[in-house]
């Protein structure tokens, strides 16, 4: 740090993810230093995950090096660390790497798995948050189908190859979609005498309808789609437990299944929860129409962790499109600040919403038009990969998905590592050979 | 499995290395039938190990399904599993997925590190085998920058940024080559202020000189290129022990590092160390020039896991040539047997070896030829690209390298995994900030 900056303002962002990242970026034209702090190095493209988790992409192709964004931006730092607690009277943070002092602090820190006080489903169940969730679950998927070919009473090949998404959102639909076609499109080919309709696809959601951001036909299409892909969709499916074998039902229906894929809800991470201030739904923060915390002026809360209404008191949602431009807004009203100005209120500029439903399936609502099947699907295509940081990436991402439309191939269907103990029953020793 | 098939013999394949792979696929054309075995589900592309460990492709790029290879042959499946045992007199082998009769067994388990008796450094070390060996590797030295930039005491930021190297073949070399350019090259544009002098990449090995299986005018070359990349090459520098913080050479000099990659020797693997047969130096055993177990006609080893000296009386070097010629052999020796034909003794024949080291430069040896420098190296680059199996992989592989030789870029540099607890010391607290 060189001396002429220290009297600068010291600007600490937490979380690299649209938000954050964004917001660092667009500081480079503000007096202040900045310093963005993640417990991951790399900035993640969370919509893709689900392709990870599908062995359509690998891991390094939907994250990017916090590092190699900020390269040439003069004003910031990078910090790798996980940031234990907010000290809002000292204006500073414990991290796993010392302590951080700020004078104005961006909360970016995203969301985190949602079980709704259901503890037991963490256990056995696969999050969606991460790449070792995304990994994980790619590992687990591909390790059951090698179970499985070897595996001769009916009942536990069945359970071997019932795999269950829980959570209608777009995260649910687009997992259950992608799942549906690794099974039925990619694995055949590997597995020379696999029956595929011994393999389900399952997506249970609690409420009569998928996908309740979208407008009624809409939620249908998705719903036919799905369908037609040989997803079996219950609706007013609630989980109620369990166990990495047996999925209960609140209408008391047991499912044997040894994957349960976790969509079904995001809350706020525990350093936002344990902020000594006002939270809504889910843990997040109630925060001001400026996006400041209420009492604390120099902290501002973005994302996921910062609750707020639009005009019709419709919480607004937990998607990228809020996060970053809040992100914008807080930039905007740190410039504001740091000239006297007074802060503007944040307006959520709705963009639409894109749910894709496997490999040439989606729908999107864009202002009043409501697109579906595949000029939507080719839509999220030219979405996704434009907003991909990094044109190597970008490239790398085309060509796998081009290889894999044209060729139903997945050259990514790794496993990288073996299965956890306690997900998978003990095997049980058959006999192969001359039989 | 068709009825029909049920009177051919079965031909079991233990390892889907470069020797058990390439059998696998020449059985094609014989009247047998064929089940590869192996713990992963990908053939591993070893060669480029150290390119994963240094950021520069990624697991993906180096790792095929081996379905997809056996995809379209009708004699072979494959059978994800670890052989813990093989049951010489009943012809069978008891694996993690059960019991597997032979009526052949082809051997081609491939090697392991070798510590030469010194357990101590199995736990500190990293080992260069396996994908997660590459990944740990990446994932440390990438957290260990993070330390070192926010780590004010310059002793211990030199130790955070001592990188041993322990064994002066080809993997060492090349290990050591890729690691200095990833710290000279890449590292310094991600940390702005870092100064380069303060990393060091040391190459440690027992012995005179490096490469032992090139010609002298090679090794003095290949010294001269590693010295100019920035790498300390010790010679005559045995390592005698080390816990994670300090290595200790024979000599009683004390080297603080908290990385010391060992690439100092390959034993064969327990199963093939527990056959209750003649066994050489690390562990090898001893067949007989037909590539068969001594007492044991049915049973051929190939590759790392066995021994055979060459005309001259020297072993044969344990590299992927002689496992591929041997899997030619043993298939035409199978095919003979089959025919009842006398068998043929194995024979090498030496295409040479090469040996590249960083961005530009390489040794090698070819026939009468030794060749050094940039043609060396684009002969190398040429060689491994149409060796990957795939073109995809092929495809992007050559897009990682081609970006990352002409602009400095390494994409790849993510931390994937946290560090593992005990390998790197509890993180002092620091004061950041305003501070």
């Amino acid at each position: 740090m060189k001396t002429t900056q220290f009297a600068l303002p010291h600007v600490v962002i937490v979380g690299a993810g649209f938000g954050g990242l964004r917001a660092a970026r667009r500081l480079a034209r503000l007096p202040v230093r900045v310093t963005l702090i993640d417990r991951n190095n790399y900035h993640l493209f969370q919509p893709l995950l689900y392709q990870v988790a599908t062995a359509g992409v690998s891991a390094a192709d939907i994250a990017y090096p916090v590092r190699a964004v900020l390269r040439r931006q003069k004003n910031a730092r990078f910090l790798l660390a996980e940031v234990r607690q907010v000290d809002l009277l000292n204006r500073r943070l414990l991290t796993s790497a010392g302590e951080v002092s700020y004078d104005y602090l961006i909360l970016a820190v995203g969301g985190q798995t949602h079980y709704f006080g259901q503890d037991g489903l963490a256990a056995h169940t696969f999050g969606l948050k991460t790449l070792a969730d995304a990994d994980s679950i790619r590992d687990h998927v591909l390790t059951l189908f090698e179970r499985a070919s070897r595996e001769s009473d009916p009942n536990r090949r069945r359970a071997l190859l019932t795999f269950a998404v829980a959570g209608g959102g777009p995260s649910g639909v687009e997992m259950a979609g992608a799942l549906s076609e690794l099974i039925r499109l990619a694995l055949p080919r590997d597995f020379p005498g696999f029956d595929v309709s011994e393999a389900r696809v399952l997506l249970l959601e609690a409420a009569d309808y998928l996908l309740p951001a979208m407008p009624p036909d809409l939620r249908q299409a998705a719903l036919r789609v799905l369908q037609r892909k040989g997803v079996e969709v219950r609706l007013g499916a609630r989980v109620q437990s369990y166990d990495g074998q047996r999925i209960e039902l609140a209408s008391g229906e047991i499912i044997p299944s040894r994957t349960l894929i976790w969509a079904a809800g995001i809350r706020a991470v525990e350093l936002v929860q344990n902020l000594p201030v006002e939270h809504a739904a889910a843990g997040r923060v109630r925060v001001d129409p400026t996006l400041q915390l209420p009492g604390f002026p120099e902290v501002f809360v973005i994302g996921d962790a910062a609750y707020l209404e639009d005009e019709q008191g419709n919480p607004l949602p937990m998607v990228a499109p809020v996060a970053m431009q809040q992100a914008d807004a807080v930039v905007e009203n740190l410039r504001r600040r740091l000239d006297g100005q007074s802060l503007l209120a944040f307006q959520y500029r709705d963009p639409g919403m894109l749910a894709t439903i496997g490999r040439n399936q989606a729908v999107a609502r864009l202002g009043r038009f409501h697109l579906r099947g595949f000029i939507a699907w080719a839509m999220w295509v030219a979405v996704h990969i434009l907003q991909l940081i990094g044109f190597r990436n970008r490239l790398v991402v085309m060509i796998n998905w081009a290889w894999d439309y044209f060729l139903y191939e997945r050259a990514l269907r790794l496993i990288q590592t073996p299965p956890q103990p306690g997900r998978l029953p003990q095997q049980e020793a058959g006999r192969l050979g001359n039989g």
